[in-house]
């Protein structure tokens, strides 16, 4: 239980004060934070209140959207990434998770605002449409391979600016499912691919089990990722799948995913660090927090912790 | 525009006599069926109407659902595919497309009803559900790599029946959306290390670029399949995904898929049979079948068929 971390997304509706309150009324030791609500209150004043309650920031979410072409765009993301580094490090986590971007203009150049978040300022919604009927389809950049490519060139621009502050780089393979808006990183094999060309020091790979189950590869892929996992994250795949895919995940247990074999595969490969419980769904975001911190603590002594499968 | 095939589920409305017709009066060559609408013509009448109208039948769907347990539910799953095999035969084509099941805990032992699709006497309807709340999570089958063994055990017991009557087993890899409740197989190079184990007549791949547009490894897998590609569909990725994410499929053009780089990718690799249009899709079933299909030339010719990308 003492590597169980909250990521404060589970809990949506909580404050960053709220969400350390509540970590620390549950005994948990360890907090997931993201930038936005971190903004809300302060990042300097989010690092005091963390450290005067003696928890570890497990990591921060998040950095990327780097896959725009060349330009003004790119430009502003790869400032922002560089603000999210220096955050990141002012918060005392190593890691900052990467989501790196979709398609450019399935999720326009700005970082897409999530269901439950605010934009920040000077961020526009995202720009995703459903395509015109009949005669009107919709021209936009379908070249996955050349956005592929821009997010290795991005985190090759910004390893020297983490590796100085003593970040990670936490590189995130999501569902395939999110492929077109949200991260064309899809594999956590083309994670490492990306990954593997810099120092572990510099970049990692989270190994998020709602993103790799289906994985037929996973397990050659874990044991690969051996010093350079970031962050382990749990949360099932339900079915029937949500309406909304941006909130389709589950609490431990209710869904297909073997957790424990997951954690048996990156213990393997030798990491030691927290286990983060992110959950992005309506009906968890719509219940007392508390109470959803509590249930979390069942769900991952019986599915996640518990004795080998 | 020869190659060209409609499949039926395109036009969902529409019986096979209609279908069959529609193909007709819209100039296409080829048509790819489904055995429930088969059934309710009658195989041997459907395969009379075909040579008729003097199509072709570029595939049936489907045959699969066997990653159950060996058990009564098994051997009736084994029997189903042998009759599939035989109406293949029947109706004149050398493909029967297997979309080989899901977890089993998530479909349930029988062949899952789709929406738009009536039940099958003696099937049940999916099993599916969202799991319990706080206190009561779901036990099920979580072993996806079991699953997955049955999958290949399945179609090794299969190939004799197929290979004497002429046909092909055409393993579909399924978008990872649909690992848990449909399809185990979730990659093309998983469905290849199965379909390797046999001789190319018996076991080959279906290349859809719904379900495989993502994969970062898919230029080296194509290129793998070359002499095994039964089936290349096309259908678009789009975005915000429907609320049904079985019904999430869109008309070429509408999304994300740059059509002409995966058919150049199967042509390469030597492909050169038809282009079968598959898509389930809310709003196309609703609209006038011969529109759809009027629509369905148009974005092939547009998106597919073009000029080099």
């Amino acid at each position: 239980m003492n590597r169980l971390s909250l990521n404060q997304k589970t809990t949506n509706s909580w404050a960053v004060e709220q969400a350390i309150d509540g970590c620390v009324r549950a005994g948990l030791e360890s907090i997931g934070l993201w930038r936005e609500p971190v903004h809300e209150a302060g990042v300097a004043k989010t690092a005091a209140l963390i450290a005067d309650a003696g928890l570890r920031v497990s990591s921060l979410c998040r950095g990327g959207f780097i896959t725009v072409p060349e330009g003004e765009a790119r430009r502003r993301a790869m400032d922002d990434n560089r603000r999210a580094i220096d955050e990141a490090a002012e918060l005392g986590t190593r890691y900052l998770v990467m989501v790196v971007g979709g398609l450019p203009a399935a999720g326009g150049a700005s970082t897409p605002v999530l269901p439950g978040q605010r934009a920040a300022a000077g961020s526009a919604s995202p720009a995703a449409t459903t395509g015109g009927g009949p005669d009107a389809p919709v021209e936009r950049d379908r070249d996955l391979p050349a956005a592929r490519q821009r997010v290795a060139d991005g985190i090759a621009e910004l390893v020297p600016y983490a590796m100085e502050r003593g970040i990670q780089l936490a590189l995130e393979p999501m569902h395939p499912i999110y492929c077109a808006d949200r991260g064309v990183l899809s594999t956590l094999g083309q994670a490492l691919d990306i990954a593997e060309q810099h120092p572990a020091e510099a970049v990692g790979v989270v190994v998020d089990t709602f993103h790799v189950w289906w994985d037929p590869d996973i397990e050659r892929q874990i044991a690969r990722a051996a010093g350079r996992i970031s962050s382990f994250q749990v949360c099932d795949w339900i079915t029937p799948l949500p309406a909304d895919s941006l909130l389709a995940r589950g609490m431990m247990g209710d869904g297909h995913i073997d957790f424990r074999y997951f954690r048996q595969l990156v213990e393997k490969a030798g990491y030691d660090g927290d286990i983060e419980v992110e959950i992005f769904n309506a009906d968890i975001w719509a219940a007392d927090p508390d109470d959803v911190v509590a249930w979390m603590k069942r769900r991952y002594a019986e599915y996640v912790a518990g004795p080998e499968s």
